[in-house]
């Protein structure tokens, strides 16, 4: 099956920029870019699942199933100030290797389509440490775009310091270019443990993400928001993780813990 | 060569219920699933193979060879109290996790061809300790279907303890909605070891889908016919555990059994 | 690239039998096949490669490299008693579990478009002890072939002993009916150790294929050929293991004999 | 999204020699050929990448991103002496057994498309000691070529010593008469390990090549631009080692050295 995006509806945008903050360390990206969405009242229109992601879903309180997707949202400009925008959120990233690229590659092929040329990606930077003020550091698919954004409050000095960029964040600025889509990459400084969501990283590259769009957002609420939404992503993560050190496990060995067994396959 | 799907016959189906019954814990679906096709004389019209089950075929006491497959079988209503059906039982699921998305997404686009709307798919839930009535469980791809299931047995209030469903009965549902079809769930309790049968279990699941198919089927000869049927799932089980025993040991170990070597490649 | 196959030349055969012998246990089947199309002079008319085998290439004593594959031969019959064959042989079978499936399938697929509407495919059978008179056992894909060859030497009473077939000798059989193919397995009784090659239990196979060909071919060359084959073969599976090991061993810990070390990508 | 080849012009040639140069033992192929390439100030003219490679980008110190990729350059020759050239150098092979055969059956494709008949992969041959002075040792993909190429300094009686050319060096030669391109592999020997660049084997390498292409070059500047080639190369083959070491390394165990972490998915 590999990955397949469904579209629910076809918007017409105008140039759009396309934000992307899909689960990672801190899980900085996610936030800021479900934080955005929620704030601008954009809209859902395509929704990506794939066979690397884990082949399972969650359920709801509700009883209802939950099955891990990416979700492209977007919002049109209210003024000229404003920009378009493709907002990409999702449960999961690619559970191996190979998927990377070819969720990427279908993720770039999916938004050219929509006549965009420019892209933010939103992630984190481990750092080891607790930091009172995260930097955003950043990273381009392209020299002129440090020029572009030099003066909006990233860092563009710590290349070297970063080193790599592993997982989508990194291969859609890599790839971008073979679909004439350039983009800046945005590392807010956190600690590193992807359990723990770090709000006040997201917030820091909130602030230079609205410079970029030219939108407003009250982020006041981001702190409760977190608190919400992080509840899902969690438990996404932790089941994920049992799963992998299941699948990993030599068989006849037996789990740390006994309790904690994922019944493999309802 | 992915996975195949091969019709046998092109039956034309009025708006059938899709059942599903896969090997699982405790083989609560298993046996559910492949109960009501025999008891209703379910005709078989399809046959699924895929690369995503293990490489080898068993040996039937006749020296006749069987290929790891999932078989779909037709059941046309013979009143208006009954609805037609599409019954899918079968030896395996994916023993990868990319598998499990590619052979759900084709089971689905095979099955809306026929123009099903709904489904029921058949799992077992391990509770971990023995119970003398097991619960029937269920799980929604759509809030709606609590109500309209929600007085046949069904219990739609343990989403939180359930957590998670692994494999095909869980995807189903969560894929389900991109081929519009519909689903619940129904996790019969049980231990929770793969290798112990539970008819008990499956015989409430039994209970919950003859009401919802509004067929008749006569249960006593459940336990019996559990005996014969599990023979042979449990010796594809156990080749299937020491093929991937044997694929996951580090070279140069010895397996616990040294007479248990299953001898790789005939 | 997945598998792929080249026709060298487009032979018009009559109803020919497909028998396939590729490495396994005791390399009874890889041996018998073999000895088959060397004594008959069968022409070689296609070749297999596929990603599911190693990524190397083995140089012969002139440095010329040599890729693994499978190769296809033909035989046609030169009188009324003969029967036109098929000859598949070759270096390796897939070292993954999915790539028995798809190779087997592109086999079938192939064989299929010469009319070939019956195959013998040649194993061993591990079972763990020499043997002065190896038997050779039956497996079948239809209970009516248990009939028709059931007076030539197969003992057709052991399907409950053998328990399973795995790799491409058991698939062909198994998914075989797909494509209209009837086939026999024959497995010759052997030690089971996969580097011993097994020429006794080869030239048992070899006395009942000539009998369903109509044949009649020298076995007295057989332990010389023997000796010269399996020079190459040896080669291949020693260079095979050590990849797989090399694959699966823990990083930084250190091959048994640092010696045999393979340099991985020249 | 597999393996994919982006055109950046479509020069015309005529009868190119194909000369490739990948990582790998001494990375002695890759030196060779990306000095080859600057020297004669090659152009490029495509780009590969693949899921076969590892998921992240490399920063620069500028803080631009780099993406693992393979490159086309070609040569067109100034006189009648020397020959046109597709030279292809890169900064990684597959990380996966099976991406070998996918990568390696694409770049044929792709060159034979332009003409070429021929071609020389270089690659290096772990010897184990220093060595003064290092042999270039020559495979073929048919034996024609000893007597072609058998008076330019390359050792062709060694092919028993070297036993197997793994990974790309030696799939194209194995898989290139599918494509009508017979080829040389010319193996400088070195120490073997993979992370010491070795200019003086390259030197030897590149002292055939210029023979092969009527073409001189100067090869006094090789040591200092190895330094500088090499400090990228070192750098993907580190993060790719954690990277893999990660993924291999069972979950919960602490790896080695806690502070070279590489944090997966930014």
């Amino acid at each position: 099956m590999a990955t397949k995006i469904v579209e629910l509806e076809k918007p017409k945008l105008n140039n759009p920029v396309f934000i992307e903050g899909l689960p990672g360390v801190g899980n900085v990206g996610r936030i800021a870019a479900g934080y955005l969405a929620e704030e601008l009242k954009a809209k859902k229109f395509a929704e990506l699942f794939s066979s690397h992601f884990m082949p399972f879903v969650l359920l709801h309180q509700s009883s209802a199933v939950h099955v891990l997707k990416n979700e492209f949202y977007y919002y049109k400009a209210k003024s000229k100030k404003e920009r378009d925008m493709i907002i990409l959120i999702g449960d999961s990233q690619s559970v191996d290797p190979e998927g990377h690229y070819e969720i990427v590659d279908k993720i770039l092929e999916f938004v050219s389509k929509f006549g965009c040329k420019e892209m933010f990606t939103l992630a984190g930077l481990s750092v080891g440490d607790q930091i009172k003020t995260p930097k955003v550091i950043g990273a381009v698919s392209d020299p002129e775009l440090i020029k572009k954004y030099g003066k909006i409050g990233i860092d563009f000095d710590a290349g070297a310091r970063v080193g790599t960029i592993v997982g989508a964040s990194g291969l859609l600025l890599g790839l971008g270019r073979y679909y004439s889509i350039k983009g800046v990459c945005l590392l807010g400084e956190t600690v590193g443990f992807p359990i723990i969501p770090d709000p006040k990283s997201a917030e820091e590259i909130l602030k230079v993400i609205v410079k970029v769009v030219g939108t407003k957002i009250n982020l006041n609420k981001l702190e409760k928001k977190v608190k919400e939404m992080e509840e899902f992503i969690k438990k996404v993560e932790s089941v994920q993780r049992k799963s992998l050190e299941q699948l990993m496990r030599p068989p006849g060995e037996k789990p740390a813990d006994q309790k904690e067994k994922l019944s493999y396959i309802g």
